[in-house]
């Protein structure tokens, strides 16, 4: 039975609730973040919490009242559940007015809910895929125009993942008037020879924490980075794909729409920038 | 205190919690109806209903086991709680699967989650509103592109309602590639002579039951009706402007982005079609 984190208190799992009128559910006006756990530690917890409170104030949302505490909180749910490698989701609403408006309720009255609760991961780092990397195919990108913003409106990157999973693949690149934006839950990058290409950040894609470090870790190790669109014809003839996110780290990615990337297996700079990241958010991890 | 329902039970308001696994708390996996009451009768309850079933057909959601007990609980919570006039607002979603994951949990072991309550509303179908007409604001359409189906990501058309309420106004209808798509929770007309013209169907917009309703009645009046795109230019210079929602009704338009639309008072066409919807709605409410 997990701990869990619900508003200041700290529950099992199961009594874990929140108001049929709390607007995460009802308007899907919430927004999240995930952080992984390696070796019992937080990986990238600052970006994290740095994004969180850029989400917050993109919607004019406030901080909920622990958000000061986010790292304690964080801890004691590592701790209380014995997590060495996993991940923490946190979620932040704008609260409960007690009845369902479209308007934004009373700052004074409405607190924002504040969620939190662990994944245990066993083998997290050395996930077998990573050996192996996965299998992408194409979807049209219909969500919403502010995918910098990392909000609860996940329904469409759900029915991604179910779409992928029925064409017996992992996961699904999304494009847009051509180009490719971003996997389901990931950034998504290709290859050509000492360069790294990945989309530019916009209001089209989440800006990751991981993206982040990975292109900072790939230019200390002197490989090139260009950030710009690429299509999926052009990632189809790349040396190499992959993707990145908290969970995944940096991940292979062998084949697109049935077509092999390189030689279908997963390529020398993904492998090393999987290995320097974790080693590096290891060193970071607090 | 309310009495609500929520998955089989009758609650008091305070007591109705859904877990924080839901899927309509963490992923916006939930669609939803809203239907209204007058004379303690519900107004196109099949219409909602069916609405509904496409709703859940179009996600791939299963119904909840009480789907074809959905009008005797809606009379219930009328009777329950005293409803004359107001709004009986109804969710589904996919359900709690005790934890997060992006793809669709098992059906058998998770059923989705129903949630029913009522907002009492005395004076809704004399709203001092309909006398005056509502004032709207023109704001970009950054919705997602399945707004035929009626999902809880209502993020946007809550920012747009605040974008409104900024600007002095009552909505905000949205545009997209030039032409109005709809408002942030209801259909939008223009009036030009003896003409009506709105949106046709398709994935950019919400198919209104009242827009149908009010369709057939305004056919049956002979008046011609065109179902086309329209832009905020053309309905600046429009002879009558309104919008139509299940709790709204008809309701005129008089100002769109600080431009009078006609007199700048409710027009003959907008106020007739509302009588006759209440009139006709009225009638055939069970």
């Amino acid at each position: 039975m997990r701990t869990v984190y619900v508003n200041g208190e700290y529950l099992p799992e199961t009594e874990a609730k929140v108001s049929i009128f709390d607007r995460g559910f009802l308007m899907a006006d919430g927004v999240y973040e995930v952080t992984s756990v390696l070796g019992g530690k937080l990986i990238d917890f600052e970006g994290h919490r740095v994004r969180l409170e850029r989400s917050l104030n993109e919607l004019g949302m406030q901080k909920p009242p622990a958000f000061d505490d986010l790292l304690d909180i964080h801890r004691e749910l590592v701790r209380a559940n014995g997590i060495d490698e996993g991940m923490i989701y946190l979620q932040i609403t704008r609260g409960s007015a007690g009845d369902r408006d479209f308007a934004f309720p009373d700052e004074e009255t409405t607190k924002p809910t504040l969620v939190l609760f662990t994944q245990n991961k066993p083998g997290l780092a050395n996930s077998p895929a990573a050996k192996t990397g996965i299998k992408v195919i194409s979807i049209e990108d219909i969500r919403w125009g502010r995918r910098d913003i990392k909000t609860v409106q996940l329904l469409y990157p759900s029915m991604g993942k179910m779409m992928a999973k029925k064409a017996g693949c992992d996961d699904a690149w999304m494009v847009e008037d051509g180009a490719v934006t971003e996997g389901t839950s990931n950034n998504a990058y290709i290859v050509k020879g000492n360069r790294i290409i990945t989309r530019q950040l916009s209001h089209d894609i989440l800006h990751g924490i991981t993206r982040a470090a990975v292109l900072r870790f790939a230019r200390e190790a002197q490989m090139e980075v260009e950030e710009r669109a690429f299509t999926i014809a052009e990632a189809q003839e790349a040396d190499e794909a992959f993707i990145t996110s908290a969970s995944a780290f940096v991940m292979p990615v062998v084949e697109i729409d049935g077509t092999k990337i390189g030689t279908g297996t997963p390529g020398n700079v993904a492998t090393r920038l999987r290995e320097i990241y974790l080693d590096e958010s290891m060193k970071a991890a607090v």
